[in-house]
């Protein structure tokens, strides 16, 4: 099938034509850039949340819970799973979404699990097309979930407008995702199982190290203590979501997020054109990378003036498009 | 002082003209660029040893060791130690040097921590001048130590040559260390502290995990126990580590690790400087990116067709050098 139908289709409200083209999208297929290249005007209407933290703390169940509270404000939903660090993650998804099997009926929930192993920047852009997918869907509201607090979680979650990092009594030790980079991404704080005993100590601990990071002005994230599976704080936390969402609606923030993704994403794409350029077969009169290599290699060249060659190549248009 | 009469000061093995250098390095100077440019011609002739693994299972008791058998048999050593997760790291890498202070007043062992806070790149790229730096001033090991076991600390220790991955009874739990992609890297395995309860089970869980993995020819990694402050298992650990350097060498690994570095090396070169151009405030006849971001801001471009045109502008040489 041709991605143009696909796209028809998609735009028509098939959710089998959505649930191809994230297939293609994922993939890196050229029919999924070409969907994007056409869906693209269409989007930038839905909210984007991202939901982070450690496995355990119960975000699956959280994400459910949001989802039913917004279902029954008649929000349509999509949800994008993704989990990065582990080659177990098949599985564990699966997992996850037979726990999020409340809403596997309903038209308004669309959820996807993304297999994608590639490098840190394909995943990141895979994400951010399937979210483009699901906003030209016409989803009101798209949530990212990622596992983990390493490097790779908090890129994949900065593809999302409003970000929500979790913990919970006796999961997420604050000091090791502060180490991480993870506690500065947080728009929104989540103490979920705040039922549990140890949870004023987390949601303490939470609150000094947020008081060092406190900007003067601006938004002061909150924290938000929830029973995910008792519906508890869950309409606290998406009320929350759409004030954050305003907020950065109206002062901009929105903008100024949104500029600097695209400039990475545009960063990346030449990159990795500038990359197949210079390493197909028939580089044209360019040297190929591998000639130049050998060079630096055999310490004819040094790595400084071996880049500097490749750049005089490539604005001189010796290298074949 | 230029950076020339600092090389030549290296070449005659003055410490201090080093430490200069590395620190020009280390803050990216144009000065540390020429030094690398200069001294890349005698480089190729250390060994250099990656050393990770989590916090706690004592890498610099193993480094300490490792140093003290090494210099009984008259090489010379660099340490370099980076802590790339941990906004602390300064603090935690001095403790690591004081417990590495029986060599403090050795002239034949250098140690260095790096405290980069670059971006991943950056980091690597700094690690790796710093070694060259090393190199050409005559060390005949260099040992790079990293912690942790995420992304970027399997990124910086790839600049080496042979990998030890260290764990210890009850610190680095070998499932979480498959999963960080870090079994995959080691081409040496230490148990330290393999007097402790539980030893056994640590190697013997490694051990199955290390089977799956296990290539059909080729360098099978040797799980080696030790208990560094005693110096118990050091000298299987250094024989080791020659007759690793020894394969890779014969073999022909050692080149074609080499040349997918200094290609990777090139490549994010190469993009720095393209990135330079398409963002400076006189780009020439091209666009600037911030105005390619802001067509793309308002959809009257997709993020493809955005990354085209730059590409385009590119190689007709409309961005100024």
């Amino acid at each position: 099938m041709l991605s143009a139908d696909l796209v028809e289709r998609l735009l028509a409200g098939d959710r089998r034509a959505l649930g191809k083209l994230i297939t293609l999208v994922d993939d890196g297929a050229c029919e999924g850039r070409e969907a994007i290249v056409r869906l693209f005007p269409k989007t930038g209407r839905a909210h984007i949340i991202g939901i982070t933290g450690p496995s355990g703390v119960g975000k699956s169940s959280l994400i459910n819970a949001v989802v039913r509270n917004l279902r029954v404000k008649k929000k349509t939903v999509g949800v994008v799973a993704v989990d990065p660090s582990s080659p177990f993650s098949g599985g564990a998804l699966l997992g996850d979404r037979i726990r999020m099997q409340d809403h596997f009926t309903d038209e308004g929930v669309f959820i996807r699990s993304l297999a994608s192993r590639g490098s840190l920047g394909g995943l990141s852009r895979s994400v951010n097309n399937v979210i483009r997918l699901l906003d030209a869907f016409g989803r009101d509201v798209i949530i990212v979930e990622t596992v983990g607090a390493g490097q790779v979680e908090v890129e994949i979650v900065k593809v999302a407008q409003t970000i929500i990092v979790m913990m919970s009594p006796g999961y997420g030790d604050v000091i090791q995702m502060l180490k991480a980079g993870i506690i500065e991404i947080g728009d929104i704080f989540v103490i979920n199982k705040s039922d549990l005993e140890g949870a004023h100590r987390t949601v303490e601990g939470l609150m000094s190290v947020l008081e060092l990071n406190q900007q003067k002005e601006g938004w002061k994230p909150p924290i938000i203590e929830t029973v995910a599976i008792g519906q508890k704080g869950i309409s606290e936390l998406v009320d929350t979501l759409e004030r954050h969402r305003d907020y950065i609606q109206k002062t901009g923030v929105l903008s100024t997020r949104e500029s600097r993704r695209i400039e990475n994403e545009l960063i990346q794409l030449v990159n990795e054109q500038v990359y197949e350029k210079i390493t197909r077969c028939d580089t044209g009169e360019g040297e190929s990378l591998r000639t130049i290599v050998s060079k630096v290699l055999s310490k004819q060249l040094d790595p400084y003036s071996a880049a500097q060659r490749i750049i005089s190549a490539l604005s001189q248009g010796k290298y074949k498009f």
